[in-house]
């Protein structure tokens, strides 16, 4: 069997994407919070929002469609609320901003509630909504993003994966870590079987003429993923209810781009400005023991008999710390070989030191 | 054919709800608000959550587990939250009083986050998020609830069909209203077609063995409905992860009974004390133009191009406004005779004079 994966170590991938990014003359500190968010989304498994997304980033700062330099402005503010000002900044900047203004408000109110226009792709939205763990309090982040989701009864694309992130703090370290997209799947997942000829199970997307389909391809090409739920008959208009709902927290909000007005997935022929929404919420306002009931829930469904022996029923964050934890025993990042080649020959176009991987190749 | 419906004025219903709970000694003020979201249920199409179910309510009261008299007390309180205990009493009265409060303190700082314990049922969770429309605000509401719920790989009902309930104000008027159970159906859909005699679609529920079954008495005795989604594959573990946000929401965070710890759905012998969220959010804190925008987001979905001719794309909100208009038009609520019938039943062992629903029987 060919070999086609490698492991790379956390810190020499977060090096490179930093160089990568300085190379196109990003400044430093914003170089450092986009390593740090995508190795991240690496960490736990979502290699579609890690290093595979590195090229974006670089090809939005070299067209000059995203800022370099500078830092987001609050332009309203009160002691729970605050409406951020990202200056066309790489996402991270922003995000990091405004979860942090959120945790801060949380601290002396009980909630935070910021919302951001004129910002960029941030990576996973559960990396900002996690920020809010370590001050044990509960950390929500909300995207719009560019259209990929077809409406409930319609043929068009209107609505990114418009994802929803909640984080919750239960005792001893542990979590509660939701990150979906309100659309059924990943665009990646779809993508993936379209590369291995692979059909689609049903609920997945849809063709150009709204019709459900299992040819990835129809869905790639002029179709769209559908909401969560699927079809109307299964409750498929709630995951399009949510991923509107997710719209007016960040777009119609934030005052940014929304809809159908966000530029098309993929190009970088204009600004993104996307709008977003980071909530922080401090559960010492509320009722006593709130860790001790939370890792109780956890308990609760973790313990559940399942209905697979071998596979166990999980929480919110489960299959993210098991491959976190693979990781930490294989001592290093599992990464597509393809994937890698990819971004080296990006770095080697912006003279940066490329990743070594066949150092460590495994299956 | 037999005519099976009736049509009754609103007003009426009212009266007659509000004379039931009065005859079992519910104090004045709490009937009325229990009326009024009820026959608001049933208005909007709702009847799952309207006049059906009046007689749970006054076996509450008479059963002595539910509060007739007093009001609800704000234990911790800071300018952007506020815990509440709800004193056990009727679903409505806590309801109310959270989201008014909820509402004082988004007009003051932007956002009002506000949680109770001690509550009970309290109908249909998008009559309190809706509070927030008159006030030009978005309202939240969540409610955990009686466990009904299998979640994914599980065979136990552990979670209830936990509704999510966004609404936000557009311009004239109009609104976006979001409110949905995080179940791919309600449960009484389910009993519906166990009553016709009817399959139920794949994805709607599972048997005792948390296997999916079309089979909808196997769903009602012993299996659950399943999380929106449906199976594994499909996305369930999204609908799952919800219906855990929103008892982080509410049980935990409000210090409640919750998940498995809530008491059997329709048996009252102990005290529900569930747990709710509230939460109003001022757009005057965030971007300028929020109810244009609003607007648009709408219309671009209504006139998006349907799959089906004959059934236009909707947003949230537009299958209820269909209903209520239709009620205005036939001027007066169609309800099924054998409800009607039911609820006369508990009204005359109460000594309240009877609904008339032999006047105007329709198809």
């Amino acid at each position: 069997m060919s070999l086609t994966r490698c492991l790379l170590v956390k810190t020499e991938v977060k090096e490179f994407i930093k160089q990568c990014m300085l190379a196109v003359g990003t400044n430093a500190s914003h170089a450092s919070s986009l390593a740090d968010v995508l190795v991240e989304g690496d960490l736990r498994g979502h290699y579609s929002h890690g290093l595979n997304r590195m090229d974006l980033y670089v090809k939005e700062i070299q067209a000059g469609i995203c800022a370099k330099e500078g830092g987001p402005v609050v332009e309203k503010e009160s002691v729970a609320t605050a409406l951020v000002n990202g200056k066309n900044l790489l996402g991270p900047a922003v995000g990091n901003y405004c979860m942090s203004l959120a945790l801060k408000k949380a601290q002396d109110v009980g909630i935070g509630w910021v919302v951001a226009y004129g910002s960029n792709h941030y990576g996973i939205a559960g990396y900002y909504s996690m920020q809010a763990l370590k001050k044990n309090m509960i950390g929500m982040c909300y995207t719009n993003s560019s259209p990929l989701m077809v409406p409930t009864r319609g043929k068009e694309c209107t609505l990114g994966t418009n994802p929803i992130s909640v984080a919750a703090p239960a005792k001893d370290g542990d979590s509660f870590e939701l990150d979906m997209a309100t659309s059924a799947v990943a665009l990646g997942k779809v993508e993936l079987s379209a590369r291995n000829g692979c059909s689609i199970p049903e609920g997945w997307g849809c063709d150009a003429d709204g019709l459900p389909s299992s040819d990835p391809n129809a869905v790639l090409s002029g179709g769209g993923l559908v909401p969560v739920g699927g079809s109307e008959t299964t409750g498929g208009y709630k995951g399009y209810g949510l991923a509107l709902m997710v719209e007016v927290f960040c777009g119609i909000l934030a005052g940014s781009h929304y809809s159908k007005y966000i530029r098309t997935w993929r190009k970088t022929d204009s600004k993104a400005n996307l709008g977003q929404c980071f909530v922080a919420l401090n559960p010492e306002f509320f009722a006593d023991g709130f860790n001790d009931r939370m890792s109780d829930l956890l308990s609760i469904h973790r313990n559940l008999e399942s209905t697979v022996p071998e596979m166990p029923v999980m929480v919110p964050g489960d299959p993210e710390r098991r491959h976190n934890q693979t990781c930490l025993e294989l001592d290093g990042i599992p990464y597509s070989l393809s994937v890698v080649k990819h971004m080296n020959k990006v770095a080697s176009t912006l003279g940066v030191t490329l990743l070594l991987p066949t150092h460590r190749l495994i299956q």
